[in-house]
């Protein structure tokens, strides 16, 4: 029996359920990792996400003090409520009440980058930091903002929404409807479609990624424009160039506008193309105002694929404990 | 005499110091308005703001519990020192303890556009609300954020600069050294370069513009462009819908980045062209992300050139006394 402060952290996405059992200190302790049942409807994915918390914790003597859930979509305000979740087919889903009445446990319900963001801000690039931006670039952009030392939340708690800054006037359409969101420019679905606009333009300067992506320019990821990167292929470097200049412009507007000790930059993209960060660094170093890039880190995310789970499990606590967590 | 609460509110600018008497509910009993002997050095300027706020109070009654004064420029986090004022030419003043000293009252220092923001906050378009963003677009363009029920100050106390968001990535030079900050595309001074252009560029078309600036391209300002736009010149009109594009642009990545309840615009050229608040109001309703925008309001401020003093002996207050102003 132990008496260390534990909560199960759950990242819940379209394709899997992650969860882990996380201590105070935000070590994992324990982790599974299960496949959601999305089309099985709402039911059975929080059947499934009960039963994988049962499983998590059988064979430990951990008394967990709660549970904190990241979920890739919209929360309530009040943090009760999906509002709406497009990967899980999920509108106005009252997850917290359904998690707690089943777990009989406290359950703290946020947005999944924000839940990466509070693993960052306790345990990673963030420690010890009280203002800082956490840019997540995946397949869509996604990121969160800490000011003075509090998480923002915005009017209806979906402040944050940074993929969705306008950097190009003039430029592509995003998925939101907008024209020349970040995310259009730099996300990954982004970077692919700019890669097969270029190749089917020019053929002949997209050998290399037409054969990295077997024969087909539709196939052409942002992974596949990376590795040709790699290899020195010129057009896949254009496009990355495209790119850093994108996410230089974003970041400046960012740093302009926030004016965080630490701009901590994670996600797919920069895993696939961590060359990107000492790149935005520079150019965020040149372009931004003075005053507010003075003392400005631009760092890599530290948690990688576990910061999920770690932030909704810090944050659970924070929830459960109050600040204590923080000390 | 009086058991009221008040506070001095001055305003420190390149030409003027304004100086109000305001109470705690925001109104003010008497003002009064100083030329800046900027080139005279500091020392100058500090005594003008001492016998200035000797004049304010000569005659009354009122007992001030502090002094808030809101600089045009950069000030250090601490609230203490003046590090940097172009339009007064100033590096490093210890303003604060140089007028408490000589005042023998508690000084608080901040910058104008956040002094403003207070008074917008408190009093004006931003009452009882917890999530705004105020956007001031005059020669330039500044901005603060209130979230959570707290002003964002960032790590160096320069958060809100969001004339310097990147809207497009190739657009004209800032007076920043960046390239399509809003304030490049939308401020005062930029209105102003790109009538001096299109008039070069089309003097038949430029005619009444012109006309306006007495014959010489070079004159126009952006209040020639509001006139000519208010009697119907074509050129004039497309250069306002550039800048209404340009405003709606920044405006969105606001209110996606921040989610506020309500987007505030003032300064100068929403004055002279107000038209310019239900048109962005329009587009960021249509551009922005819906969870973001649904129940957003965008509002003209209400304290037109008031704001400043109001907003620096708000602050003042609050300093003080505490949140008791909030009450």
């Amino acid at each position: 029996m132990t008496t260390e402060h534990f909560a199960i952290g759950v990242d819940l996405g379209g394709t899997k359920i992650e969860l882990a059992l996380v201590n105070r200190l935000g070590q994992i302790l324990k982790k599974l990792k299960v496949a959601t049942p999305a089309k099985e409807g709402v039911t059975a994915v929080i059947r499934e996400i009960i039963s994988a918390t049962q499983a998590l914790l059988q064979g430990t003597e951990a008394h967990p003090l709660g549970l904190g859930i990241g979920v890739a979509g919209q929360i309530d305000p009040a943090g009760e409520t999906v509002r709406f979740a497009p990967n899980l087919g999920w509108h106005d889903v009252p997850l917290q009440a359904e998690l707690q009445q089943q777990l009989e446990l406290p359950v703290a319900l946020l947005n999944d980058v924000r839940a990466a963001t509070w693993g960052e801000w306790l345990f990673g690039a963030g420690k010890d930091c009280a203002d800082l931006v956490c840019l997540f670039i995946g397949t869509g952009i996604g990121g969160s903002v800490v000011s003075g030392g509090r998480m923002l939340c915005g009017h209806s708690n979906s402040a944050g929404e940074l993929g969705h800054l306008t950097i190009d006037l003039h430029g592509p359409l995003c998925t939101c409807g907008n024209h020349g969101c970040l995310e259009a420019l730099a996300g990954g679905w982004a970077i692919a479609r700019r890669a097969a606009q270029a190749v089917a333009a020019d053929p002949r300067a997209g050998k290399e990624l037409i054969r990295r992506a077997a024969g087909q320019g539709g196939n052409i990821t942002a992974a596949t424009v990376a590795s040709a990167e790699l290899a020195g292929d010129p057009l896949a470097s254009q496009i990355v160039t495209e790119v850093a200049e994108a996410l230089i412009a974003g970041a400046v507007g960012l740093v302009n506008a926030f004016n965080p000790e630490r701009l901590i930059l994670g996600g797919g993209v920069i895993e696939g193309l961590p060359e990107l960060v000492p790149r935005i660094a520079q150019g965020v170093k040149q372009r931004s105002l003075k005053v507010a890039s003075t003392k400005l880190q631009v760092l890599h995310a530290e948690q990688h694929n576990d910061a999920g789970v770690i932030g909704a499990a810090a944050f659970a606590l924070q929830s459960v404990i109050g600040n204590e967590v923080h000390s």
